[in-house]
């Protein structure tokens, strides 16, 4: 039984640990892509194209919003991001579970084009949890905290219509549980349909 | 994060070997259930009401049928068969993985009246296999072996309308992918619909 990878479309309030989860299920498990976003901003240093990015002009991602190569898109601070889906294909064909991270807005757009993707939520074990983890960096102001927090409190909203949520409690066991979870899509009827073929047939030719 | 537990519907051609990943699952794993089915037949020596069957009558049977009581029925050899929708959300609400064993036709009348229900298709590896465990047996003549392929030839039709597929190429490993399948289940988004309102309020009330 062979089958085409998932497109796992990962979301999570900021400071839920999405990074620190995905860091431990790359490190412990084989047959993942992280599909790699196109930008029209300017390479940081050390940031090398075709890794962390696809980095195009701002004609170029026009034209791919036009010629509709773009899973999703969308303009932060005067700057175009989004996923090519020629990429995505390619690593699904090629087996991988390609995992793409975005927030919700984006997710459910990806659902509407793509229907097999599956959308993933990462929540904290409780709203408090969430607090004391973006308290406990030490690095933001309390303003910032609470613009967080607010964020978080509108993007609640859109949770219900993923497909499934996980809890971060510990990110090694959240990224086991995650990779469950990844790895039982590949047994959907919807992604062996070849395989269900091939038995019918077969089934026929032997009772001929 | 506390849920409900999942209805799984499992089918598959005779001879897949449906029974013996059930036992290896059962034995290796708590929180299953599997669903009790009423009937009209008489007990055979052995069988305890309540356990193997609830023995009815055939009015109580047809009053249940009347009644909706029932997430499916059938009638094989003159006596009725259904599932009883009071035991299966019993054992669902106490937090069971209830899994409920029945043909194709069954299964896709259950998926119409209980949407959220899962339905898993047990295949062999290949149709050479199926024939070859069937033959293995020794116990069936020929005739038998071929009625029974020809049986699943018919039944493998209504195979892609399943949620998922699951290959039994051995028991023991087939249970544990079983298992990873069912549990998965528990992250549905909408099996968490309270955990995520509460999420929702928590946030809301940290930010007034």
């Amino acid at each position: 039984m062979k089958t085409k990878g998932s497109l796992i479309v990962l979301s999570g309030f900021a400071g839920v640990g999405k990074g620190t989860v995905l860091k431990s299920l790359f490190e412990t498990h084989e047959g993942y892509a992280y599909s790699v976003s196109a930008t029209t901003r300017d390479p940081r240093p050390g940031e090398v194209d075709g890794v962390h990015y696809f980095f195009v002009s701002r004609e170029r991602f026009e034209q791919m919003i036009e010629n509709d190569e773009l899973l999703e898109h969308a303009c932060y601070v005067g700057n175009y991001y989004g996923t090519p889906k020629a990429y995505v294909d390619r690593k699904l064909e090629e087996g991988f579970d390609v995992i793409l991270e975005i927030e919700v807005q984006g997710a459910l757009n990806i659902k509407k084009k793509v229907p097999e993707a599956i959308l993933i939520y990462m929540l904290p074990p409780s709203a408090e949890t969430l607090k004391q983890r973006l308290t406990g960096r030490g690095t933001e102001t309390e303003e910032v905290i609470l613009k967080r927090m607010k964020r978080a409190c509108e993007e609640a909203v859109g949770v219900e219509n993923y497909d499934y949520i996980i809890v971060n409690d510990n990110a090694d066991e959240c990224a086991q549980e995650l990779n469950g979870l990844i790895r039982a899509q590949r047994l959907r009827a919807k992604s062996n349909i070849s395989f269900i073929r091939k038995i019918q047939k077969d089934l026929k030719d032997l009772t001929k």
